[in-house]
């Protein structure tokens, strides 16, 4: 993979710890989910962040009620994924550092 | 762009407001949440209606406990996206209007 | 198609079923949604189970108060369904019983 992709899936996660970006707090704080969650949707991308691969994924997580949780993927035990990274031709994008408040963007101006 | 293209991103928005269609109202109801919201999933596809691109995007939004609400976007301000846009080739898919129910879709048989 | 296929969607569904798999049981247990719910997010794919085009999908599904609920997607009355199913190249996926758990599962080793 050169410049990056686009990714895409489903499956189940054990114990996933999501997060939720707080402004004022200017971090994610965590949010820890235990037990064993359906993976509704895995959404997100892949570029680079100081040179490396990247991944920012968000997820939405069912429960055994049918109830859904969710946020910024931080982490979670696969137990079963299924996942499509379809590649992105060009120019890699880059994370840039926003000015020391946990966000690394891509540039809206290219 | 020519003939559409399919929708697909993560972010975060501030004070979205979503839609559910009401089959006996024969509308979008509003809802408005308020806040900062993880945008867990976007989907949806650009086609068609009235001659002019018209997004149809489905989201689910995420709060700072993980709680997940969604539905129809209807508007929100953007914090943060990173939307992937594939292009769709062929001929364009346009949205007609299905009688009077604020409903305009694809016609089935193409 | 041939060897399979990447799905997204959006809509709307009445009455869905979603399944949670459960490790105790060994088996997705059905939980049973009644009314019409917004189609948040529709993501899976199609891979071949026993010689056949298989769908795996799951799905969030937000009601009149922009809650979701969501799960493994065993079936549900189209409203609305908007879809896009992306043709995967290459040798086919296919799902084998991966020891009477009710899980089938693609080989990670190809």
């Amino acid at each position: 993979m050169n410049a990056g992709g686009v990714v895409m899936g489903i499956g189940s996660l054990r114990n996933p710890v999501v997060g939720y970006y707080s402004e004022e707090e200017k971090k994610y704080r965590s949010i820890k989910l235990s037990g064993t969650f359906e993976l509704l949707s895995l959404n997100g991308n892949i570029s680079l962040k100081e040179g490396k691969s990247f991944a920012h994924l968000h997820v939405t997580l069912g429960d055994e009620e049918g109830r859904v949780f969710g946020g910024h993927l931080i982490r979670g035990d696969v137990f079963v994924a299924e996942v499509y990274i379809g590649e992105l031709i060009g120019e890699p994008l880059e994370r840039k550092d926003m000015g020391g408040n946990n966000l690394w963007l891509w540039e809206a101006e290219r």
